[in-house]
């Protein structure tokens, strides 16, 4: 026993370089719907937020959801609708994408993280209009309800972060009349790091990182510059699913984020492993040249 | 066109006394479901709401949503079940009064009322542990997830209505466990009113007022005290569905709230003709004896 | 009755967009003795800038006050003497200017204020020094204490304002050897909104506003840009009196004041009119020209 | 010359354990019509304030004008008219009374102490409703608009001196209908001291202090108590003139002032030799036994 | 490696309860000079302290220093003298403790948590006149400049944690004179708990708590109350060194401390093995009854 | 007497000019060893500096402590060392140094400055990391923990003197291991006046300024500009002991400082005649040429 409170004293001491180099500094995290796959790994990722809080770390946490949305529309008998391959967001769909994001997964998120001891508020992009977005065109026909971030207007933030906050906040636009857009979550947590002025950009999913050879589990990437990360927007080797989470990683790094991490949200802990350990668990792209 | 400028300043200047009487104080409001009628309706209403605002009233509002609720059920194949002529909130029944409360009613609301001109932000009683409640424990048998208010921890409303937002609230409560509970809207206005040391609560329902006999419609009650009030809610010339209205004005004013009103949310602009004239068009409740 | 709150409560929502529109904005007005004609009227500027200041707008005002001055000095026997056509303000020209300016109209002024409900404070600019000004020196002789303002300190009226004071103020200078300066009330005015940096300039004065043709009643222009204001003011159609004034708005617009309004004080609320309906009633120049 | 420099360091360092006491503390002071004789005296005294101002000591100045009033009312050919021996003051004698007080000796006040270095502003207690009062009944006949202050509103006084500025009073204050009213200057500086909290009441008229015997030169009581002064009053060797400034002294020590002075405005820097120095020159009533 | 940062996380994890506990409260501590033992102990005490800085407590740090000051008397050849067996501190020691424990420990000190990440500032009982003292008088002759604790002025340590700092207290006071006095800085340590309010005082000394045997290496007592550590102030089986230390805990807590504990301070972080770990490793002692 | 507190006030009056010019400036001192000749002395410089805060000065006093160093390094048995003709400040050397300069002189001097009435905190170097320094390398050889400023970090001065404190300064500067180094004190100084973007440097040492003539008593140099201290810097009438004084004055006037001053600390009073009247007694070197 007097062992283990002495292993916890030690613990404690080795992480504080890490406390004393994000304390004060504000991360933006995405936490993808795909992560959210069972109830002692949202407690972990819940406990790890109010552990950053509580050494001083404003977070802000955009959450997705899909999953959700698509088993809740499948309950009211609603079908997907396509165009050129992309799913349509038509009226219907948009009101079921709200009412799951902002009255089901943040709520939920928001009770998690305040159980674990902190003070959590959870928003939406139409709240005191901090995300301010129009339709998107698509060449191949009309989708509906999808909408691209115009403006950000991030005061509502500030001001809860000042107050101790951790902020939830679902990736729903508004545009000019007051309509309600979904935007993809990846994108709506590269842009709002990016108008905060973030240290850090952490993206929360179902695969570990990017890998240059995604059939061999040890080709992970563990670090990348900016160039490297564009150079690999245009290569063959990324995946589908991870070209927009490494598409809203470089648009926040181009906004001056310092960095960006995608890492496991299933790895119990992984958010704390990453920022307060030695060993980063997934991969890390750097804004500025590696060498700097 | 001359004619109607003037005008115009004439009644900015009549309402003056009023503006002057309002202004820096906190008015609470509960919006009915059955008083958001149409669409023209509830914008009138947004449009109070930004008028009081930009006089210089904090704004808080509390929303219902009773039949939206019930048309999801419906839409999801959900069977209302009842103890003793009372409706039971289980578990699947929570899921969907959270999720039109807070993610559809809730972000019309602010999204009326930014469209007006103000920055609203909306949050749930879970939201920074706004109401903690307990489980309402019932005779008849278990209602579920109903709860009652058990402490507001009022300071995340304070601080965004210090930094100029409106602030939309959706009556629902999170336990010692972080459940949600179904609080009755009437009720948590009522208690938020105390709360918040408020000049008055508004409520807002499908109804004129109280009247002294139900069957004649001239006989409303414009004016009552505190003593009056608390006799009506033992006698039986009060409607059953005003008992929790009549209610929580009592409590409200019991916690030393100056005024309730109950006015008619389907009138256009009711509530500015509630405050800023001086023909109450509804009932109103003194906190202290009418003579004082 | 009824109706009469219904009317109200409309207009005040008509309303709406311009209060929406000032709200925080700096308004600096300018209120000329001819235009103080009768109590009526006086009161009801009062009550429009009490109204502008719930509604949130810093006002300051200037006034005038020429005729009590000439009549109280006919009281004491002065005689008023001329440079080349000019008025002579003498020591005791000087001494009767200030006593009516600051002792009398500018303590008028800020009791009906009060009256109406606001707390004005008036001060003149010898007050921490306001308006430091020098001697304007006159091809055709000594005009005596007839002054040019030199340069603003306008930090007292800016600590007013925040505390939330309507600021009057006399358009007195002082000089490098605390003597005080007669400062023409038009180009005080401007010089404090440019100073200020305020939204509006407005010109309260007994004219309609500006003609094209003076003795044409229906040839009022509404509506002008700067440039079309300074060709105006080499043409032969401004009146005399007009100069000083549309100098004074040319002024306050190079300073980046965004627009300057004359309008006829002796209209009762034209104020209100003015800012909060659709149909201007005088003159407004544009500071930018109209189409952008 | 080297020697002269090296006197003002010794006593500067003198002065010091004085400077100590006083800094942060607030000084009302009295400034009687008849100790402003000459411009060197008023520059004097100027000055004095600007060096509380430096060592900072919240500086309040009420300011009377009796001579000057009397010789502008003699100019405007008014006759003093008297009910029981005491002078009325009409709705002609107000008028000329407020624009002497406020429009000329107020103003000078401001510019001789923004000349020495300070940023002065000045107030009558009409401005912010300072000074709300009432008509005083008087058994022999109608005294006309001679008022007595209901109550103190500092909020004006309090802003502008935690800016920095020094505050110059004019005593008239204003009714409930916005009309002026007369206002004895010693009372006035007496209620503001009280109602200001300040350490020091001081007043500066054409006379030494008290006397014990009115024909002895030699008889100036340099301090007593509260329960002398009280006596004082009850007793016949208090000449008229002094009475209401006793008087007035007495009412501000009760409300907690520490210590009313009464000295000669006539001395050159008697303030400072008051404050600064052992060795008071005038009468001293402490508010509390001298032994304590 | 992987498993060790998966330890690391679980670990901040485990501490997370304890960490929301103490943020925002104040510890004062006192770091004896016996337990000052070797560099490695005094930096996992820096460290410990730099850690609580940044999970939002404030620290204050009270040292000793008496072998150091005994070794340099030696080395300057001062013989220490006795009266009844105690220690006299004359002038030559008053000089030797002040240089040694302001000049070399203090700095020494704040120099090692400064090289740990936080931002130390050392001042002593001198500084801003924090801790006045006077001379203790002893019944069995004069033990020089020994003080007692009169009165202390804590604003100096309240501005120095609200900037952030953590504060090094050397328990030197000051005389009426100015003088310098040795204060026990158990003593110091207890007193200032005290007027900061803090929630804890933690003793660091060479012991590992109290004893009920103490020759009995296992009869630590963990836990004890206020009525249980007055009586042991009064049995024989506290040891003559832990007296002073037992009762300023006990004088502490008299004061609103909520715990106090005695702990060894050559283990390594005990402090964070007390504050953040079920199992604390000395005695604590409880402010208020145990079963509160 | 009476004729005693004429003088008094006249004196305050004659200093007015002089203190308005310099409240609410930064005045940076150093205190060299060799003018804290006897206790009256510098007590009086301690009045000195009490007088300049009640001011309304921002004083940061930097001392040094040549000869009570050597005396104590006397006292313990330590030869001085030396490389190429300069003294080597080995590790023993530097503790004396930091126990002498920290313990004894910096708080001998925050109390004297307390006992006069203001309330001083002493700092050295090291708290809070204020001077950063790096090891002197000369080309004679090791001179031990003889240090150069690197970077200074001045916000714990500035949240001292914003709550009134007076700062004195002991020059212990902090390496990157947390070692101490010796700072020059005349250069210390001279590196805070610049980056406290001071208004003054004061250097009070044993001379009375600088000679034309070494010899002659009547060659002071009462006043040069930059670049005429520059030209003296090379040239050979400049003594060596005030080569680092002028240096650091240099230094200090090229970071912005206005104005530097090198004045006899040995004559009562110096800083106040130099500050406070129009003769300053030493020399004055202006940051820009003296015709701007």
């Amino acid at each position: 026993m007097m062992e283990h409170c002495r292993q916890t004293a030690e613990t404690l001491i080795e992480a504080l370089p890490y406390i004393r180099t994000w304390s004060g500094k504000t991360v933006v995290m995405k936490y993808g719907g795909n992560a959210m796959v069972d109830e002692n790994l949202k407690r972990s990722v819940a406990q790890d937020i109010v552990l950053l809080r509580y050494v001083g770390i404003n977070v802000v946490l955009v959450h997705g959801g899909g999953p959700m949305i698509s088993s809740m529309m499948d309950r009211l008998g609603l079908e997907p609708k396509f165009v050129g391959g992309l799913r349509v967001t038509d009226e219907a769909t948009m009101e079921v994408a709200q009412m799951v994001l902002v009255g089901l997964i943040n709520q939920e998120l928001v009770s998690l993280i305040n159980h674990c001891g902190a003070k959590a508020v959870g928003i939406s992009g139409k709240d005191a209009d901090l995300l301010r977005a129009e339709k998107i065109q698509h060449p191949d026909g009309d989708l509906g309800f999808v909408g691209r971030v115009t403006s950000i207007d991030s005061t509502v933030i500030n001001s809860l972060t000042a107050a101790g906050h951790v902020v939830v906040v679902s990736s729903i636009g508004v545009g000019e009349q007051g309509e309600s857009y979904n935007i993809n979550a990846d994108t709506a947590a590269g842009e709002l790091a990016g108008a905060l002025n973030a240290e850090k950009l952490i993206t929360l999913s179902d695969v570990r990182g990017i890998f240059r050879d995604i059939d061999d589990e040890d080709s992970l990437i563990s670090r990348l510059d900016l160039d490297e990360a564009r150079a690999l927007m245009q290569s063959d080797i990324i995946s589908k699913g991870m070209i927009p989470k490494l598409e809203s990683c470089i648009q926040a790094l181009d906004k001056g984020v310092r960095r960006a991490h995608m890492i496991d949200g299933r790895i119990p802990h992984s958010i704390l492993m990453e920022l307060f350990t030695d060993h980063g668990i997934g991969t890390m792209i750097d804004g500025r040249p590696v060498d700097d």
